[in-house]
């Protein structure tokens, strides 16, 4: 087993997920974000390695086909492929970082299949109501585009309880850090000792005086 | 759901059960340990209430009647009962209170039906080798005894997965820290999430600006 754990973080949108990944890493410095691989153009400002790994489409296929993705996905109106480089994230969890994917429910599914061990976190607001007035608070998107993000929380709501843990999000300090007790504890789980278990059921053969 | 957890915990003879338990109650007040009930005569010292809830057979077997414990086992050599009062396990969990069985495997499956939600962590030192040192190193017991645990601890092995945490006593701050994380983040887990999914999922349908 790798001495970090994968965080896949999925969840509503304004549930919260940046602020707590950002705050989560100024709080314990054993997490690290995973950068996505892109075909998309790089934006203004958007460095190389920073934001994104920028790759041309040909390169991408490429670490498709050589399985050097942990997930990905082509999104069929701009073209464009996003997915996880598996280097980046596996040479992070070797050196004992937990690695977080902030990425949705076909990523994540994506994920758990190629790394069983991976812990799937879905964050939510503590009701409705309060996912409701968060994306109205905002008060920076059109009518349009709020009721497009309640469209989408249709869609996820159904498909909440394929994560392993769902973290309610009311106050921020809390969320981070039971977030931090969900990643530590998860590491005991029973299906993630089975290496640990078929030694002491090996051992313990032996055991006498 | 109850405020707090009911946590089960059981081990390997030489994993450090008591210990760990004494200290967690040192370090967090939102613990208590379960009080058995038996049937047993009181040795000297020993107060009713406080070490166990002394009852007649009458009375122990009334409380299995009424559904009254939690768990019990009849010792065939003795002819004692030993069982958890549910009545003390469910006030102080309304209360807020984790409560805490240290039972062995048969008590913990029954528990487990009869309270789905109850937390079961088996405590395990970090090695077999390990587990024979500590036995061995406590210099109060015979030969024979000791030999008695080991075969005890080779019934109990194979048991270890059907248990939800395998809790590693390596260092005993460290033990007891990972075990009050993993209480806490055991909350969060979907299994334990059900009534609040359902809630979500029933309200995002009428989700409307």
């Amino acid at each position: 087993m790798n001495k970090g754990t994968l965080v896949v973080l999925s969840g509503f949108s304004g549930a919260g997920k940046g602020t707590i990944v950002k705050r989560l890493m100024e709080k314990y410095d054993e997490y690290i974000l995973s950068i996505s691989a892109t075909t998309r153009k790089p934006r203004e400002g958007e460095v190389h390695g920073v934001h994104y790994f920028f790759e041309s489409k040909e390169t991408f296929e490429s670490m498709i086909q050589n399985n050097d993705l942990l997930e990905y996905a082509h999104y069929t109106g701009s073209g464009s492929y996003y997915g996880t480089p598996k280097e980046f994230a596996m040479k992070n969890l070797e050196d004992g970082k937990n690695v977080i994917l902030e990425i949705e429910y076909q990523g994540a599914m994506q994920v758990k299949k190629q790394y069983p061990n991976a812990l799937l976190v879905f964050i939510t607001p503590p009701s409705i109501e309060e996912l409701k007035r968060r994306l109205i608070s905002r008060n920076t998107e059109t009518a349009e585009q709020i009721q497009s993000r309640f469209e989408t929380a249709k869609v996820e709501a159904p498909i909440m309880s394929s994560y392993e843990y769902i973290l309610i999000n009311d106050d921020l300090e809390e969320a981070v850090d039971d977030l931090h007790k969900i990643v530590k504890a998860s590491r005991y789980s029973t299906e993630r000792q089975n290496s640990f278990i078929s030694m002491i059921q090996n051992d313990v053969k032996s055991l006498s005086l």
